[in-house]
């Protein structure tokens, strides 16, 4: 009989329970236990206090589990104490490495350099500390200047494995890469059954149609009840996480057409591209360039479609014409049209992709104005109010009024995605009649 | 006796535990507690089981706490269940509401005509749902349309009060406000002692130098182990979080003026502005206007400006050039200054900033070029190499080269940071010797 491993994700950091930074580890380290088949029971915040670290850990270990990841804690600081807590919880004394003590001053010296005011006989005591390591655990080696630590229970005892790893984002990613391919590690988690995983990315579709969808897709067949299917509603996009057992891959697989057949045309991405990803594509396909030209967005949308390494290929850039004048002086945008139909109009707005278009010489241009807030909105024109309009060859248009939800910050994102869908729509060919 | 009333947040949702979007719950309601003198321990994040949610209450009761705020689950399909977890949990049937039920159904009739397509039959089934509620809750009113819940504990027998929020930041966070003025929450969390806090940032310092600072303040007499501090490295700036017992507001001032005394010229705000908001208002103070050349950082200094409303008052905009013939035509870098020295250099920033200044008439503009990687690092340019640069009138530039770490997103965001924070230097009357 096997059964499925389950973990328990533990973030420490004041900074994190407090609410001063959002946690980008714990969603991280989710996507990385369901792909390698750990079932992922939870994840616990907690601050800075030895004794509510020791309770997380405590509670995850009465819940059963072969598994427990932390995050934080590993640093040189007083508060930082992650690395002793899990010693005395897995009952394996701190002793000093001292080969790995060198390991870590080594990086310390030339990190030091950056900082020349710094006394190094500080930074000597203060990072000796991060060379302390539980009796028999296995060492990760540091990706910044903290080791990672794979903690097995107590000889001859059950219990969780903890897995150790540091707080900044970059050094645990590249660590728990490592600590997958570790013997201790896939002792704790043996019998893991790799979880089939697909996503569907959908765009204009509200998440309420799909309760319906979901009894459909009964009807026919499949298996739905039997696949781990979460929604999940992102950006103004719809997301939909399909997880099955190996048997179950036929059934995920007619759901994933289902949706298509079910929403055509909502359907965008089902290889894990964001939008951003499927527009540069297209855009690379037909070798056009693109340039943006932004009014509420102010920046956003260049800065999407230049969010990942290659872009180079397709951007050239753009103009962010928050101001009347900037949409005259550097988009050519004629006053008069500003003055008929103010600056969030569609006539603008298709004067602004336009210009955009012409002025960067680009193949295609996207442009975004509209009323974020909190305040300029008019009876007419509520806070939400959005125009996009995309500009390509031979004077072809598409032009859309949206009306965005949410607050100053929501309208600006949703309106970046807006605009990216419009933008793939155009380069599917769809243009305002002449 | 007075104790410090203490609270765990339960999040909800297979999408926010697995990963698919972060939460944005939990942080804030953090924060919330902390100002209403609630001690927060710990923030629990679990999929759409009903199991998982009841293990999750009963380790918060375990723990002696006075609050329970779940966030999640209260939406119309099968897998919103926190409503019904609640009930159980607190030994208090569910009944349905029909006035609520009448009410949640208004705002449903008015939404849906946003989706003409949706079966009203189903709506009601579904929504029907919402409007069931606990004997003996007290109900918040909807702001989606879906209601909160403060729920006590079985009549008679002690235990946690549990406050049930929905899971939408624009729904919970009104609905919370309600909440803390119900006299059902307040019972809950009687004693409460409204602490002081307050937030320092920082900018060009190392976080390990705080761990020196904190001694040196103890030896000038200031209670540092008795206040609450929190550091936190975030984008390139340190933020330093205090928090004091009414008693203990003295020294947490004193360790606030300390904290500039050690560290001249490195705190930038001690009044929750960001560093945007620092520029903005020293924009608006001298009455200038701003302008952007952005290469690296394609957008998000623009973007980075125009966050908070009534940006519009110094922001005009800006230019994306990411390619050389942008930066070329739309800000008249010469071609032989970019032959000579390269896109990425000092000569070609101060060159971007000047024409952003020039071509959209602002007072000062702020230029930033730079190899964000993945690729395009070279021996004598690693990936991380930026350039940044400050145009002012009179040909005043400041131009500085930093080393940013971390992968193409952190040099991005750091990149942006940085530009700020020099943009900030100029506008307090630095510049680079003529």
């Amino acid at each position: 009989m096997t059964t499925t491993p389950s973990a328990v994700v533990v973030v420490t950091g004041t900074e994190v329970l407090g609410g001063w930074v959002s946690d980008r580890n714990g969603p991280w380290l989710a996507q990385r236990l369901g792909a390698i088949g750990v079932r992922h029971l939870s994840t616990v915040v907690v601050g800075d206090r030895p004794g509510d670290l020791v309770l997380a850990l405590e509670q995850a270990r009465d819940r059963g589990v072969q598994l427990i990841v932390t995050s934080g804690g590993l640093g040189p600081t007083e508060d930082d104490l992650t690395a002793a807590v899990v010693a005395e919880f897995q009952g394996r004394p701190l002793a000093l490495d001292e080969a790995l003590e060198g390991r870590i001053w080594t990086i310390i010296e030339r990190l030091s350099r950056r900082w020349p005011g710094v006394d190094p006989d500080a930074l000597r005591a203060a990072n000796r500390k991060q060379a302390l390591v539980p009796d028999g655990a296995d060492v990760l080696e540091p990706v910044g200047t903290a080791p990672g630590l794979v903690v097995p229970p107590p000889d001859g005892r059950p219990g969780p494995t903890v897995l150790v790893l540091p707080g900044p984002p970059r050094e645990l990613q590249p660590m728990w890469e490592a600590a997958v391919e570790r013997p201790s590690l896939r002792a704790a988690i043996a019998g893991a059954e790799v979880l089939d995983e697909r996503l569907t990315r959908m765009f204009g579709i509200p998440e309420a149609t799909l309760a319906q969808t979901m009894i459909r897709a009964r009807e026919q067949g499949i298996a739905v009840d039997d696949l781990e299917i979460t929604t999940c509603a992102h950006r103004g996009e719809l997301e939909v996480v399909t997880r099955a057992r190996p048997s179950l891959v036929p059934d995920a697989e007619a759901f994933e057409r289902f949706l298509d057949a079910e929403h055509p045309g909502t359907v965008f991405s089902t290889d894990g591209r964001e939008i951003e990803q499927v527009v540069g594509d297209a855009l690379r396909e037909r070798g056009w360039t693109v340039a943006t030209a932004e009014s509420c967005t102010g920046g956003l949308v260049a800065a999407r479609l230049t969010e990942h390494g290659g872009s180079s290929a397709f951007a050239l850039g753009g103009v962010v014409a928050y101001a009347n004048e900037v949409k005259e002086a550097a988009l050519g945008v004629p006053a008069a049209l500003l003055a008929e139909h103010g600056a969030v109009s569609g006539p603008v707005a298709e004067a602004m992709a336009r210009g955009a278009r012409e002025r960067l010489g680009a193949d295609v241009a996207v442009a975004t104005t509209g009323i974020a807030g909190p305040g300029g909105g008019t009876e007419e024109k509520p806070v939400g109010t959005v125009f996009v309009s995309i500009a390509g060859p031979d004077g072809a248009t598409l032009t859309r009024r949206y009306r965005v939800p949410g607050e100053r910050r929501d309208v600006r994102e949703r309106t970046v995605t807006g605009a990216l869908h419009l933008l793939r729509r155009a380069l599917a060919g769809e243009r305002d009649d002449a």
